[in-house]
């Protein structure tokens, strides 16, 4: 199942629209959501959107993209995988553990609120890569309140507003990694979130045959770049 | 280390040349491989060439790249152990298998001859993706003899002749998966190839998210087309 969220506006980004306009965005992905994984056949929903034709949008009206799978994907499954083996171990969250080392070392964080933290990530995959979390431990994107939604639209704005002004309106994917529909219980340690990819550089013959990633600049470098730049409240 | 392999010529790509010059490439590469391989420190040696700017080639005079790691990359290591299961399981080589099948099939064969087997491979990643075997199991490219080197310039010129005169020149990337110079009998199961991934489509939202790559072809239809574009022998 495949479905488009289109925006009604052809020329604004996200990072260009009001808090209520994102949330309202927000609002198509989790109302559409917990339509599609009502399907029997549907064990992953992947949520994401591609900015600029680099990232590989194929048409310039800013549109997200809904894709119901009968599978959970491969990097889905590492991550699941890595969170169950923390959460066996420690019996914590491994992103809530993380979450609480990055508010003490400040480093790697690049903007906060009460509900949440936006961080360049320790392996970040590209320079000038973001993360969003809630700062309350949930497993499921889709059970976020009306409130959690407010403040992840703004965390939205904020988060690609930086983005296009700090680095001049680069080309982006972001995309959202939540736990599956079906078994809840046996995902209650993961923790949704929404990860931002700059396309800075070009996956090339090097990373297609190895599977590693180079990137040029170090997170706490491009935190400290991305935390500076100002956008309005 | 990174070293360049630089053709002489501003002009021609691999797929415009001789033989003899491209014999010379790979002479470049094996010799440089062996050389690299002393240093205690390497574990892994990649082979790669991006041609064109989506592949990520930031000059366009024609080059190869070695780049000399201390690990073994997870995508070889991937593969490798895909290799070891089977070989463990059956005693035999998984490469060695599949090219009997293929050749018996003939759906996904592009061009053969007494020494190598070009393949548009079963689960291709993009369209149009090749892979060029040696028919002798052989687990290390390092060590093919002057002939093989020169059966491989041939198969070379033919793979990048069919991509540059059937697809209109399009960017790609081709490199090698070796087994690694470390613990030689250990990898003895390995079957060495070279990997060609045209740059069909561009990595987006989805697959940065999910891992799974879509292709808009199938390999059969690919080889089909591919075996009809003829090249001078």
């Amino acid at each position: 199942l495949h479905e488009l969220v289109i925006t009604r506006d052809h020329i604004r980004s996200i990072a260009q629209m009001h808090d209520e306009e994102v949330e309202l965005i927000l609002r198509a992905y989790q109302e559409r959501y917990q339509e599609l994984a009502q399907d029997d056949c549907v064990a992953y929903i992947s949520i994401f959107h591609n900015h600029g034709r680099l990232a590989g949008a194929s048409i310039s009206h800013p549109h997200s993209q809904m894709i119901a799978i009968p599978v959970v994907p491969p990097e889905v499954w590492n991550s699941l995988r890595g969170s169950e083996k923390f959460f066996a171990k420690k019996q914590r969250c491994v992103h809530c553990v993380m979450l609480v080392y990055e508010a003490k070392t400040k480093e790697r964080v690049i903007w906060e609120n009460d509900e949440y933290m936006m961080l360049a990530p320790f392996a970040s995959r590209t320079a000038f890569e973001m993360r969003i979390f809630p700062k309350r431990h949930q497993a499921h994107f889709e059970k976020i309140s009306l409130e959690e939604r407010r403040a992840l639209a703004h965390a939205f704005r904020i988060a690609l507003g930086k983005i296009f002004r700090g680095l001049g309106n680069p080309d982006y994917n972001f995309f959202l990694h939540t736990a599956p529909g079906k078994n809840q219980a046996r995902h209650k340690h993961y923790h949704w979130h929404f990860e931002i990819v700059p396309k800075t550089a070009i996956w090339a013959g090097f990373e297609i045959s190895t599977g590693i990633e180079i990137s040029t600049i170090k997170p706490e470098t491009a935190a400290a770049f991305l935390r500076k730049v100002t956008i309005e409240p």
